[in-house]
Order: C-alpha cells, then structure tokens, then sequence
C-alpha cells in the first residue's frame, strides 16, 4: 500500500534525524574526550588524531542538513516533528561547533611544553572535566527527550563559568609575574575559552530539547551567551 | 475570495522575515560601529549603551523562529521559499550572536585607560574596520540575493585573519616586555578574538545567502571556522 510506504519512509527519515544527531553527539563526546586527554598527556600524536576526527562530524551535519530539508519538502510535518526537525538542525549545529573548538584545542596542545606552568594547565584540565558531563546530560536529555534532565545544565554550566574566570585570572597574574610564559599562557587563556564555550554550546543543545519536547524556550536558559 | 487571501497573507509573511533580517542587521551593524566607536575613544558611557542595544536583537531574533516555524507549519513552503526560511532562520542566530560580540566587545572596553598599549588599541581598531565591510557585504547580499557580492567575502576575511593573527604575536611580544600590562592586553586579545568571530559569522551569512539563491553551499566558503 503507497499510504503505508510512504508513512514508514516517513518515519525512517524522522529515526535518520535522531540517528545523525546521536552520531554527531558521540563523535564530538570522543572528540572531546581526546582533548582533554591529550592537554593532560601532551600527547601531540593524539592531538593530530582528534583534529582529523573533526572531518566526520562535519560530514554528518551536511547529511542532517540535506535531510531536514528533503523532509520539510515532501513530508510537511507538523508540531512536534516539525519542532523536532528544526531542533535537530540547531542541535547539530551546536554539535558541529564542539567538535571545532575540541579541535582547536588539540591544534593548541601542541604549544604546550614541559616548561608550561603545571598547575594552570591542571586546572585547565579540570575545566574539561566539568564541560564533558554538561554534553553528555544534553545528549542524553535529546535521547530521552527529557526536559528534567535538562534542567541541571544551567546549573552546571554555571560551575563553567565560575571556573573560567578563576582560570583567567590566574593566568593573568601568572603572566605578570613570568612574562617569559606568555605564550604558553594565551594559549592557555584560548583553550580555557574553548571549553566554555563548548559549555555554552551544550547549554544550547538543552536549550533545543526542551523547545522540542515544550515547544517554548525555558525561561532561565535565555541570556547565556553574554 | 479566500485564495488570493491566503497567497497574499503568505507574502506578507516572507515580507516580514526579510524585513526582521535587514532591521537585526541594521542593528547588529550598529552595534558593532558603537563598539568600534566606543574602543577608539574608549567612552565608557558609548560602552554602556552598546551593551544595552543587544537586547532588542534577541527579541527579534525571537520573533523571526516564532514566524518561521508558522510559515513551515501553514504554508508548507517548497524550493526556493524554504530554502530563504531555513537560510533565514541561520542568518537570524548569526546576526544574533555577532550582537553579542558587539556587546562584548563594548563590556571589555571599560578596561581599556589612558595606559593601555595605543598602538595595539590602534591595530584593533583598524581589525574593526576590516570586519564592518564584511558583514555590511554579506546584508547587501542577502538584500539582493547576489551571490556574486558575496563571494568576495572570502577574500575579505582572509584579511581579517591575517591581522587577527600578527594582533595576537604583537600582544604576546609586548606582554613578554610589559607585564605589568597583562591585564589589558589580555582584553585586547579576547576581543581580537571577538572581531575574527564576528568576520566568521559574517562569513557564515554569505554562506546562506548562496544556499537560498542556488540551494548548495560555496565550496570555498567551508572549512572556515577551525
């Protein structure tokens, strides 16, 4: 029967959607996760990996885009798969994003050395430790469709954000007291924003879910990105 | 007769989305002269009034997803409309955030004073005013939905790119001599860095304008934001 074909072709486009995103999400997730080990390891091998790693991602968003497209085109969806065709467009933009700026620092991993100060790049480190559980609750949350979830990530974003003006304030004083470590330390000052705004980016995906599942923005998400 | 009604009413639709795309341009090009303006003659109070402008691109930017989204669920648009609604939809989020980049911008300037480093204030400057063509280009494309305008821009933000990094080794070298200026130049960096994101964004909106007009992306425009 057409009608049934054409519903169940509906239905596989609507899964390929929710598959490309969960694709992109686990590829920026690793994406990340590689970083943050390399800036811990100095790996500069490593590092090459993740940056050709980024290829892929953008590879799938280009897929995604196409995708929307075609559905918005034949299928003219309504409500909540519209929301979700939409969302999903912003989500993997969101994604793609991330898995740019994790290439970005593993491109700056390689101005780390030996001689970098320790305790910063320590605290850099820690930086990414917070950021990689905001990506996972905001994949999960898409997942699921869970706003509850979701919800958390203002708050853990929030921890972000305290820990990124520490940072840069640290290595501002750092960088007063051995100038001979600036370069260093503006790397470090770059990768610190890199993290943050992989955070924001994340809040973003959040944001997204919850205007999939509610069809409005939550309120205390709006005004992050200052 | 109810026909022509409804064709009108969607034309006055897709009137009103590019119209909220030409006045958040209008405003996210004032807002970036502002910035401009308020680094040069580092006026605190230009600053301040920059920052509070922001907000009305948000609500616009509101207004065009809400417009979006009915258009998408009432008009079931084809071709070359839902490529401009979609295209417009991405354009929206990038004038939106170059908003916040001006606003950025305008915040980190009340740390600028009479002893931060003015030749490198200078270069800034003269990076802002390569940045202000290019986003200027890009709305003037999308006005006239000329692609040929917009390939220019490439060109335009290799530019931007080359100073944003002889910017970023001036900074460096002069911290290494002057450490007691690390906390402006440290401003200076982050908003070089905002400038090379505003000419990325500008980028991004030539990028749709040529995905409306010819529904592909430019070759040459990918690849731009590692």
């Amino acid at each position: 029967m057409a009608t049934t074909h054409i519903v169940k072709s509906y239905d596989n486009d609507l899964n390929r959607l929710s598959y490309l995103i969960q694709e992109m999400g686990k590829l920026a997730d690793r994406q990340l996760s590689a970083a943050i080990e390399a800036i811990q390891s100095r790996d500069n091998e490593k590092a090459e990996h993740t940056r050709a790693g980024d290829a892929v991602i953008d590879a799938l968003e280009d897929e995604l885009n196409e995708l929307t497209l075609n559905i918005l085109a034949l299928r003219q969806p309504m409500a909540s798969d519209l929301r979700l065709i939409i969302g999903s467009m912003k989500i993997a933009r969101d994604l793609e994003r991330i898995g740019d700026y994790a290439a970005n620092l593993a491109k700056r991993t390689r101005t780390l050395n030996a001689n970098s100060p320790l305790g910063l790049t320590d605290q850099l480190v820690h930086m990414g430790g917070l950021v990689q559980p905001l990506l996972k609750t905001a994949l999960d949350g898409f997942m699921r469709q869970d706003t509850a979830l979701v919800s958390d990530i203002v708050g853990m974003d929030d921890a972000v954000d305290a820990l990124y003006k520490k940072l840069i304030n640290d290595l501002m004083d750092y960088m007063q007291s051995n100038p001979k470590d600036v370069v260093a330390c503006t790397n470090l000052l770059f990768m610190a924003k890199n993290f943050e705004r992989i955070g924001d980016r994340a809040t973003n995906i959040a944001e997204n879910v919850y205007f999939i599942v509610e069809g409005t923005l939550p309120h205390a998400m709006r005004q992050k990105q200052k």
